[in-house]
């Protein structure tokens, strides 16, 4: 009798993840990861860096080659091979070969799709120019570097003000480009509040970025392929260069057509072992739904931290152990220029269906003593249940050592916390690091008194 | 009828603290505290960055003067005044005028002891040398910075490896001095465990201080009130200024004497509204006892923050309110020249009574992702007991963005979480921040393992 086969769906976080744990569980299985790109196991959060040149060269994004899975773990990781049917009656996919076009069968005994995420490409005028980039590949990356170290462009326009617009951003900055964004929503990475919000734009256009918020782009205006300016419901900016980034959904195509419920955002649907809705077949990564910790409602995220957890859970189960992936409470963090930016939990925003009553502060304060050189400016929002005082969120926008606080509350809110056990926690302080009263306790005393 | 008073023994962080909190609650209240110094609310932790330059002035380690105090808050805070008596029995205390000499007697209706605690003081041969300092004084601090920028002495000799030697040394390796630390122990921060102060002594040695740990100092050796060398038990050191910073403990003459039943380390034992055991008197900051969160048993801290905080909660209680402090889970943070330090909960030094089994683990990782350029080594120890799983405490060593990573665990601590818990905490990635699995998780999944 042969081996056991894990065929898996996808060659990043999730699906490398659990290869690798799979095979720490069990030397005796076959396993075989096919990817439609030219990578494995690379750091798509690194883009930015590499493109804006803080990461020098392309080959640390790569963190395993296929070669290095094949000799130190024994994991085959087959790249441009493209799974264009998986037929879970037959439990087999049909692969795609895409240097030879060849279409091919693989038999699976357990299945992980770790499909990702996608770009949200919208279909505007122009958007086929050859300079418009998407930017959630490492050819896109790639492409754009060489297209800004050989052309020199001097004007960008980001379309989209989410996490990977700001981090583009700040990539361009760094080279030197005019660089103005525009964004659909009236502030800023939608994923805090518009007053914390406001407070990123503020910091961003004191620094040179020209925003254009609340206006939606609809064309690109160009000739011979090329682009010459934006359009956007109120002016036309001039651009030698664009950056589409304005959302990102699950990859779930493929697990539609299989018969695989989807759920959230058409994100398939797992238990808390990541298994799917089907037998033998698991899911991991930007392509399932997950759950909202402090809601326990259904949840997506799109980050590679969840990810590899999931695809570190399914690995260890398809192994024969028994781990589980309970849900996220939503924690994201990223910086652009001298600005550090976090969230975790519910927003007001998320708030606003008046389901759970609500209180919550924003305070600004410092991320050390005032005395000390080098202080910045900190602003923090604490948000919590009216009535019980139970943390239900927290925000924070400032200088070098602001956003990594929300790790704080972050544990507060998986640990169910409330506001009055936050203002009494043992938070470190020295004068280089914290105020005598931590700018998280500040907010939390604050709110209390309103709880 | 006059209006009730609240007397307050001493002037720095829990008795101004108190104050500002019994005047909120109060406005009625006649509020009057005695300080011994010259200075009341004023910024100790600052210290060691004043005696280094990195805090310029003077007055910044000021928070606010007796002036502001007066009109402000209505608040009286007399300086170079000696409360020598307690007498609850009386309702009153004694005070000294340390310029006239005169004493008077000022009756209470409420008391409060905010004494502090006192450096101890060696008595070897030639410690009264003009060239030996303490620092636990703004005066300390004032002398010493006029000293060095008078004579600029060459060599420096600090007596003590904890916290204020390394914060000195810091100061003084800022002003080129030639440093050594002479420590007792065997290691540097008896607060963590020797393999993690290994790793603060070897980044110390690197950028030039010299370390004798393991060896007592026995005497200063010098003429006419001059030291020319700090004598140890195993050699001689030239050194043409010392600093003595050995222990601190609770300043608690006063308070026996007055009767009041004292704890641990002689401190005040107050319950959890800071409440002495004596009618009408109160106590907080460093000369009471306070509660090791995770074992519930007696502690004694000595950190700006759990004096703010008790003095808060008496000042609330004593005008009427209900606050309380539950204790302190021993949270502690610094940094010497590149190098930060952390601990929280208990150590296995802590735990070599035997009393609660455990298992630990010590993982060398990475402040950020390994290709974000200014990624720094970073060491975390994680504590758990064995068989429950429970975090017992957590200690840091590493570069820049390492230390306040504690707080996480402090969170952890005082939600009594398990390894398991902390291994599933959803905390924030970005490249410029951390690695996809943060190193508390890292460390977490590796002591899961072994739970």
């Amino acid at each position: 009798m042969s081996a056991e086969k894990l065929v898996i769906v996808g060659g990043d976080a999730a699906a490398m993840s659990a290869a690798s744990q799979a095979r720490r569980g069990r030397v005796d299985l076959d396993i075989v990861a096919f990817e439609e790109g030219r990578y494995v196991s690379y750091a798509a959060c690194g883009i930015p860096y590499y493109v804006g040149g803080v990461v020098d060269s392309f080959d640390k994004l790569l963190i395993r080659t296929p070669e290095e899975f094949r000799q130190k773990q024994s994991i085959e990781a087959r790249v441009r091979q493209e799974v264009v049917h998986v037929l879970p009656a037959e439990a087999k996919v049909v692969v795609r070969d895409l240097e030879s076009r060849r279409e091919y069968e693989e038999p699976y005994d357990h299945l992980l799709i770790a499909t990702g995420g996608k770009a949200v490409w919208p279909a505007l005028p122009g958007i086929d120019s050859r300079d418009v980039f998407g930017m959630s590949t490492l050819d896109d990356a790639k492409a754009l570097r060489e297209r800004l170290e050989r052309e020199r462009p001097g004007r960008v326009v980001i379309v989209g003000g989410g996490y990977i617009g700001l981090e583009m951003a700040e990539a361009f900055m760094r080279r030197g480009l005019d660089v103005s964004i525009v964004g659909r929503a009236p502030e800023l990475l939608r994923s805090i509040d518009p007053d914390m919000g406001a407070l990123v734009s503020g910091a961003l256009v004191k620094t040179g970025v020209h925003l254009y918020l609340g206006e939606a782009a609809t064309a690109f205006e160009g000739t011979g392929g090329r682009v010459s300016a934006v359009v956007t419901e109120r002016r036309t900016l001039p651009a030698d260069l664009v950056v589409v980034g304005v959302g990102f959904r699950p990859n779930t195509d493929l697990a539609r057509d299989a018969g695989l419920p989807l759920g959230f955002k058409d994100a398939i649907k797992v238990d808390d072992h990541m298994r799917a809705a089907v037998e033998r077949v698991w899911a991991a990564g930007d392509c399932v739904e997950t759950v909202q910790l402090v809601t326990g409602r259904p949840h997506w995220a799109s980050v590679a931290t969840v990810a590899s957890k999931q695809g570190r859970v399914a690995g260890t189960n398809i192994a024969g152990g028994d781990a589980s992936f309970r849900g996220t409470c939503g924690t994201m963090i990223t910086k652009v220029g001298p600005v550090e930016i976090s969230r975790t939990g519910l927003s007001e925003t998320d708030l606003s269906d008046g389901e759970i009553p609500f209180v919550s502060v924003k305070i600004d304060t410092r991320t050390s003593a005032r005395y000390y050189p080098g202080t910045e400016p900190m602003s923090v929002k604490l948000i919590a249940e009216r009535g019980t005082g139970r943390l239900l969120g927290g925000q924070i926008v400032g200088g070098a050592g602001a956003a990594m606080r929300i790790n704080v509350l972050a544990t507060g809110l998986q640990a169910r916390m409330t506001i009055d056990e936050i203002a009494r926690l043992d938070l470190a302080y020295a004068p280089p690091f914290s105020s005598v009263w931590d700018p998280l306790l500040l907010a939390a005393r604050e709110l209390c008194a309103e709880c």
